[in-house]
């Protein structure tokens, strides 16, 4: 038995990690692996936990920008340590949904962290794991602002401002220009069932698995 | 108006912070100095949130050691910037119940994380501040077991194992040694009022202040 390989998705809200993390969990049942999907924060009982102190100011009050990077971290080293390292271990793949590059893009490039000191106290929490590969699903700022306004009453793209959606757009683009070898860009503006192809082919070009079978 | 200082106290469960953070709240008082105490993990809404997820496996399941870390440093950035740092501001002195070096003692000499890692991470949670003095409460080993004794029906001191203990005693040490300036070893297995006098001798030296008022 080989161990599994660690997957990432990311991408801004609205760039369809969610869509297509399914649409590669099916191609790989076609392929007779096992995988499982997390998604950060969460995925563990602490991280739900640590997830609502973040989300939903469970606390009564709001985690400041330190605290904020340090409870994301939490949940993450939870995550590495319980869900995925055991599932790699047995062979199983994990997509993730989120992983150490939403970090540097959103509380680095967006918030204004210094990148390398992120990148330290990340490593201290996964304890040095890296992904086999991520796909960064980039889409214009004009599509993932039509994508949040359908989601949503109210305009949440708008809420943040225009400002920091190019910060984070521009910060994904430039860890993936940093790590060509293990991020691949995939232009997730396109018709779903290209992205998905384009997907599937970067899967079984780099980790050699057949054709997928029609379904 | 000058700025408040800021005056950890560090050492093992039973070497007597609670007590001398008294002792000294009521010296500061008698002086006309305004000073708040705080606690650590804790202190902010969050930060008693983050404790229960810390101390009593609120969650269903306990942290794992690298999220254990974090979650401490996420409660430290929130009383950092929303309690500390204002209190100093304001020229209150602020009285801590244990900050960075119980970390560097606990996760690094005592769980073996790489103090140098742990170091940057907590930079990072506290912004870089810094106590302007530290009293380590150092007691033997021996001591310290009959203290505990005495509050727990349960002998904790056993039950983390005496070479724990020895670690965390030796960890403290070893950074008072590395900080002569900022940290001062007080040797709390004396009488109380005898230490008592000392740590008031060291902060009248240190901060210049008029020798206390009888009470």
């Amino acid at each position: 038995m080989s161990a599994g390989r660690f997957i990432t998705f990311e991408g801004p809200e609205g760039s369809g990690k969610s869509t297509h993390i399914q649409e590669l969990e099916s191609f790989l049942a076609q392929q007779g692996i096992r995988s499982i999907r997390t998604r950060e924060p969460g995925g563990t009982k602490l991280g739900e936990r640590i997830r609502e102190l973040l989300q939903h100011d469970a606390a009564g009050e709001s985690p400041v920008a330190r605290a904020e990077v340090m409870l994301f971290l939490a949940s993450r080293a939870q995550l590495v340590e319980n869900v995925i390292r055991p599932a790699l271990a047995e062979g199983v793949w994990v997509l993730a949904d989120r992983f150490d590059d939403s970090t540097f893009a959103y509380q680095g490039y967006g918030r204004g962290f210094p990148i390398q000191e992120l990148r330290l106290a990340d490593t201290f929490a996964t304890g040095g794991l890296v992904p086999d590969l991520t796909f960064l699903l980039d889409v214009p700022l004009s599509v993932m602002r039509e994508r949040l306004s359908e989601r949503d009453t109210q305009d949440r793209f708008e809420r943040e401002g225009m400002e920091f959606h190019r910060k984070i757009r521009d910060g994904f683009l430039q860890l993936a220009a940093e790590s060509p070898d293990r991020m691949v860009v995939v232009d997730s503006s396109r018709a779903r069932e290209v992205v998905r192809a384009e997907i599937e082919e970067v899967v079984r070009t780099r980790f050699l698995l057949q054709s997928g079978a029609a379904t």
